[in-house]
């Protein structure tokens, strides 16, 4: 594989439909349930997982058309309580892979992204309720005066609980419940990568990508808000938090082949392509199918999610009695 | 009004609505047919069109699914034959506004933007039939030792036939038929600005945003294929063609000003909000629905024609017999 942009380029479109692949495939089939959350539909919950929510009648009400969280429950604390105490027993019996890599880390569950949080739930949890989860990833890049524009990637250490091993992007976190989204990347920044404060300062927000991938842990509609970061050619990232094995950097033009490799982590490869096609790697000329790789990157997450759950709510219909 | 970045960013969900509003409104509902060639969806026809088709049997089938073009023409020169002859006659008989501004140029309808056309038409006549359109937009920026980055704006001849005397993009063109994409970029940037070709070696494709607008004159779901030119401070834009009044630069941060005021072009705000984007102006950080404006930026035109007709025509069912 001499991994020339032009080998590579066809390839791209399999690559987006593998990161959509429940948006393509699950979720056009009826057999998820809305998961209904005070009247808004916040996730969609598959037959795995309603088997065992039935269990617990008292917090999770499974109906024909929906999975509605107990509307008894008064207010983010009880909602955030409530769930937890099921999330531990489903931990202790063993029922789901992804509690396995329990986190102690909690991401919001929001009607949208800029709504009041409704609960707060462990990110490790959030797959099997099919809950939007928000990230930040920094594409690290150089422009060498030999080799032009250059891309730093991570590999993940071969301890961390998700994709162990795999390529990755520079820096990327998960918004994790009390951290805001510049806060976020800088922090990663910090303690993935030891980015100075100083270099922190050339930061640029250029996007965000949104898809919807499942893998055997569960559903993952994710978004991640983009920036780019120029970095001076002799900066060398350096792990401070023992999450990487190691970063390497590469001329852009051999990232194509970097992120169509199986050991790249398939939900990075969205922000790695979204960079090559906003500095011009990637391009209607050479790429085919660039409009359906570009409608891919931003698959409608925001309104996915049916709004008929918040109207019953205002006509005062309980889910529970439908 | 100051202008400032903060004062505009919560309008700024408002323009995206609007340059989207049939997308948001007349698309959901039934009023519209879909508008199908050789089996395939091409477009969508409004009542006010369908009621001058039905005049045209033999050109086209109006049948309660949908419009289809007679399957009887045997190929893309036949069929672009047909449909030019009634244009014609609906031109002479001055039904709709949008013909009176008859452009001797056409642009190629197609099932999908990387297969083969099926007919071509006159632009002024895609947006009676709600054909998909393409075209190319260039931001000629500037960056500037002490205003910063700076954006590129010209002003439109008030003898245009669309959008007169309203403020648009440096550099903007349709993609016609038999032009490509690059080609294209290059044929508007020196007929609309004089931009010369050791300048527009610096031209880099970026993105390509999409959106589905609606006017009196018809439906208009649109495609622009981005790129960025980086100019040096002391270029001054002029034009060769007479299609345009005068240009003005301005510094990002009065852009967004500029894209709402009503002497702005609804339909090229996009691409002007695009750029703000990828250039750090606009940020999750100072605009609350970021990521609402994006999924605007990328409405799917390249799948929101469904597929069902395909499918009919594989099995051998003529439409105009359902």
């Amino acid at each position: 594989m001499s991994g020339s942009v032009d080998e590579c380029i066809t390839r791209l479109l399999a690559l987006a439909k593998r990161f959509n692949c429940f948006y393509l495939s699950g979720f056009h089939s009826s057999e998820c349930k809305p998961f209904v959350v005070e009247g808004y539909q916040v996730g969609l919950i598959r037959p795995d997982v309603m088997k065992e929510l039935i269990h617990f009648p008292e917090v999770f009400h499974v109906t024909p058309g929906c999975v509605e969280l107990n509307p008894a429950f008064r207010d983010y604390q009880e909602r955030s309580v409530k769930v937890n105490e099921v999330l531990k027993e489903l931990r202790k019996k063993n029922t789901f892979i992804t509690l396995k890599g329990w986190r102690d880390e909690c991401y919001e569950v929001k009607a949208e992204f800029n709504t009041t949080s409704l609960l707060k739930m462990d990110r490790s949890a959030t797959c099997l309720f099919g809950i939007r989860n928000y990230g930040v990833t920094i594409n690290g890049y150089v422009r060498h005066p030999q080799q032009g524009q250059c891309l730093w990637f991570q590999k993940r250490a071969s301890t961390k609980q998700t994709w162990p091993g795999k390529w990755d992007n520079m820096v990327s976190g998960g918004l994790s419940v009390g951290h805001g989204i510049l806060e976020t990347a800088h922090k990663e920044a910090m303690e993935e990568a030891s980015v100075p404060p100083y270099l922190l300062q050339n930061l640029i927000s250029t996007s965000c990508v949104s898809f919807f991938f499942e893998s055997e842990r569960g559903l993952f509609p994710n978004t991640e808000f983009v920036f780019d970061l120029e970095l001076p050619v002799d900066f060398v990232p350096e792990n401070a938090d023992g999450e990487v094995d190691t970063f390497e950097i590469l001329p852009v033009t051999k990232c194509l082949e970097k992120i169509l490799s199986p050991d790249f982590k398939t939900t990075s490869s969205p922000v790695v392509l979204d960079f090559l096609i906003r500095h011009g790697v990637v391009t209607p000329e050479n790429e085919p199918n660039y409009l359906s790789i570009i409608e891919f990157l931003h698959v409608p997450l925001q309104t996915v999610y049916g709004r008929c759950h918040n109207k019953m709510k205002e006509n005062g219909i309980s889910l529970s009695n439908i």
